[in-house]
């Protein structure tokens, strides 16, 4: 799998689907985005997680979990307890959330 | 709700996450790419989308869909079966579609 994306099994399994927008300013987000990036990756029912984020702000992070138990290990995660208090405090004006059950996938372009 | 975030009902409801590397060089990309953003838009069933592309890279896009007959109905749309033609064979070294169905969702942060 090429740098930037999750190795995912067979579906099914689950997305979580983090779409925000940063206020200004850094304020130790770059460096709290980047470790929590790494310690999900850690987590035990974590197949990986891709992200993105453009110059307007807007960014995606889609974690890939096999079931809503390790979705919820890693909700409760004391590190990630901290991070989502100072994402509500200081580096999201806004946030959506979504988990969603991933059903079937594809990937391409075929013979690259 | 904020300029860059879906508008989207209470779940069920489906999203359809496209990640993707984009190859070297413009290509025609940005232009389709904002026509297809805006093509999906109007398409019955569609929701909204969301997307972001970061500096090396890696872009994730998430469209928002009522319902599989409605992502089908995109799938096959006629513009778009050109835009997808053109993006295995230009745009992109790699990418993953996945299709999941959203359970519940979250907004944040709270008061703002």
């Amino acid at each position: 799998m090429p740098d930037g994306f999750a190795k995912t099994p067979e579906p099914p399994y689950y997305a979580v689907i983090f779409t925000s927008k940063r206020t200004e300013g850094d304020h130790g987000y770059e460096a709290m985005a980047q470790a929590m990036f790494d310690l999900a990756l850690k987590q035990p029912g974590c197949f990986g997680a891709e992200t993105a984020r453009g110059d307007d702000g807007i960014g995606i992070t889609v974690a890939y979990f096999a079931d809503g138990e390790s979705i919820k290990n890693w909700k409760q995660n004391a590190q990630h307890l901290v991070a989502q208090k100072l994402g509500k405090e200081r580096w999201y004006s806004h946030y959506e959330l979504r988990v969603a059950k991933v059903e079937r996938d594809y990937s391409g372009p075929e013979g690259r």
